[in-house]
């Protein structure tokens, strides 16, 4: 983190019309006006701030380019710095070579996402809007980018501050005591602070709560189709995406591995993995099939658990879903999918079994599988609300509020056997240091490195 | 070519910081209003033309991104028409989105190269200086690049602008002598007009020469390594090289098909081809590779013809060179490498075969490969100036500059025969239209369609 100008290409690496290179830092105006005559013969300055302006890329006497470039001002950029923008056009040549012309003249390329880190370190955003910005970048669905929209615009991280600044206040008053502490006066009532910490506790549990959806908007909704060998499984998954990629034959047992495919529905993205059939098997491959099969499950927030109708066992099927029940997530996520359901009509009937989500479909015809889609849609959405409510999406947010529920779990039980104001006060620096290190406000070199080495090149 | 208002994604497709999509036509700055909020609430107008505007794209009353907006008023663009750019995050979904809201407000998706279409539909520059946007985006290498850039700045239209006036002239004296035809005066002097035209052809010539020098610079020096088998061609490219990507061993044959390898030395691209040993055989697959060298001899600028100085059968080697010289584009393409030179000194002497360049080397130890580098890149610049001549890169035009040449034949052949000046206008017409044809004075929807297909998307 050196004060550097810094330079990169920011549009997407390959062959386009057009690519733009950013500068930033002190030097940025002065290093481009080293290389860049104007068509109207100005420079760079003051006067054209902000304003395209049109003229050649000229190094060691060749004309590189012909581009546009645009000066920013610090503090209203970007990065709060000085910075310019080069459109050029977009030949791997002409890129490289004004990256060079720009580093011989006293720019570093930069580090991956060291636009945003320079942003956020000159208090342009939080850390957590700066995460926002990676977070809209690599959206690619409808749910993904709106959550990641609103984290960038600081949402998230005014609901943070906010309840940060009311542990503030609570810190501030158990500090006045410990200043007087000889007088043996309580400045915080201990029944008004209990009603506080557990309004901020239950905002936090609910935010942390929130990852659930955050996660699986951002890196999609994983459903295992699971089930006896040759219940239709592949032809389920081959139905869904309407193409024919999963091996689907009529020999039990073809589909060894796992086959995994993504599709986006109603602005979810759904990951869907087809596995090896659960029967009992002395085939040793199939074997490593079906424990890929059950670890698979315990990663999935949908089971789709499929019976052939037609022909199917009543007491091994009860006998394998408990055995799913037990590696679930949560029991809400399985769904039987009763298949040939056009060869058969009659009903499942489970005896060991209750409260089971069941749906009758025919794979082959494509009938209710609709049905499947909207009742896992529903079932998602039931886990918040994506435009009313504040969703995590990132996993260090996630863990920095387990962090702080863990602290004010500290707090209340120090509360509750009335420990003295001093240890009251390590408990509550705790929780202002991991809602801190969210939005930023608490920070380090290592943590930073950590979070800006996910972005990508020229951001 | 309607008058719609066309977008399209400017920069490279994939994952990058930023994006650019550009539009253009009458409608575009009324288009961009309709979504765009800019944060300081002004609209784009006349008062802020050439000004980089922050705000946010919304659409549908969900806001796409915060994005940096440009507009331009035409003539003063790229396409000469009104246009805007915008400038937002790198993501597809983005990227999508956002041209979606532009289609539903009125635009239609650019086809290639239709920005740069209508900038010379609308005169901001000439057909051959079209071509020269899309050399320069193509270029990847110094050399095609300084091309690249004189000929979209127009060096050469200028020329054959000039060429062209000269033979307006010429037609004009001609048509003068058609309108009064009946006086019988001559007012193009024809001794005059002879000295004029063998100028023309010669300008032309050395214009549609100096393409064997642009297409090599442009796609690459297509150089051919041949030899018996095992006499070191894998060895010599590896070395060129730097790295083990063809086979070597000791086994003869083993390189049965062709192995191609481009680097750049010097700015200039080389395409390195090892080819299977000429040897007789009677192995079928082999045989196919024999053919195939054949096949490469013939398209190469220059051959490599390996000997190996401590194993080679005087006659036969003699013989095969005659054979492949039948084969040459030029005899000047042909270099010997004696190699193995540092097991055996004495130098090889042909007895059938004189004025043969031989360059002693040991490809085994890197000994002298700098020379055959060095003595094909001064051959190649003996073909021309890249730096004070014009240079033809486009097949296009050098078939125009034939059909040219053909014609100043046609009127030459005419002037000696003293055929009457209806016929020679003809002619002199003939070489009108292919000149125009360059510089897109002359054209039809036809050339320009298959001319803007090679470009890519968004330019």
């Amino acid at each position: 983190m050196d004060n550097n100008t810094i330079c990169s290409i920011s549009t997407a690496p390959g062959h386009g019309a057009i690519s733009i290179i950013r500068i930033s830092g002190k030097e940025s105006i002065k290093i481009v006006n080293e290389l860049f005559k104007a068509h109207n013969k100005n420079k760079l300055s003051s006067k054209n701030i902000n304003k395209v302006v049109l003229g050649n890329i000229i190094y060691k006497h060749q004309t590189i380019d012909e581009v546009l470039v645009t000066a920013f001002k610090s503090p209203k950029s970007y990065t709060g710095e000085d910075m310019v923008e080069i459109s050029c056009h977009g030949s791997a040549y002409i890129q490289s070579k004004i990256i060079q012309a720009l580093i011989d003249n006293g720019c570093r390329t930069a580090q991956k996402g060291e636009f945003t880190m320079r942003a956020f370190l000159n208090g342009k955003l939080d850390l957590s809007q700066a995460e926002g910005v990676a977070n809209l970048i690599a959206s690619e669905n409808e749910k993904s980018h709106r959550i990641a929209m609103k984290q960038m615009r600081g949402g998230f991280s005014n609901e943070i501050k906010n309840l940060r600044k009311k542990f503030i206040k609570f810190a501030a008053l158990i500090e006045l005591e410990l200043d007087f502490s000889q007088e043996d006066v309580e400045f915080a009532n201990r029944q008004e602070l209990l009603i506080l910490i557990n309004n901020i506790e239950n905002k936090i549990a609910k935010l942390a709560n929130s990852f659930k959806l955050g996660n699986v908007i951002k890196n999609g909704i994983p459903i295992t189709i699971v089930g006896s060998p040759n219940s239709g499984k592949s032809t389920l998954l081959n139905q869904i995406l309407n193409e024919e990629r999963a091996i689907v034959s009529n020999i039990k047992g073809t589909t060894r591995d796992t086959i995994e495919e993504n599709i986006i529905v109603n602005g979810y993205k759904f990951k869907f993995i087809d596995t090896a059939g659960l029967r009992n098997t002395k085939d040793e491959i199939e074997k490593i099939g079906i424990s890929k099969t059950y670890k698979k499950i315990s990663e999935s927030a949908f089971i789709l658990y499929m019976i052939d109708k037609t022909d199917f066992n009543q007491i091994e099927i009860e006998k394998e879903i408990l055995n799913i029940q037990k590696k679930m997530q949560s029991n809400d996520s399985l769904i039987v999918l009763g298949n040939k359901h056009d060869l058969h009509k009659q009903d499942i009937v489970f005896k060991k079994i209750k409260n089971i989500n069941i749906i009758n479909i025919s794979a082959k015809n494509g009938d209710k599988i609709d049905v499947i889609l909207k009742t896992i849609i529903s079932k998602v959405q039931s886990w918040g609300d994506i435009n009313n409510e504040i969703i995590i999406i990132n996993q260090r947010h996630f863990e920095s509020l387990i962090n702080t529920l863990k602290s004010i779990g500290d707090i209340k039980e120090g509360l509750k056997q009335n420990i003295s104001g001093e240890l009251l006060s390590i408990d509550i620096k705790n929780c202002l240091e991991y809602l801190g290190q969210i939005t930023g406000e608490i920070t380090n070199n290592n943590l930073l490195d950590s979070i800006f080495r996910d972005f990508c090149i020229g951001k």
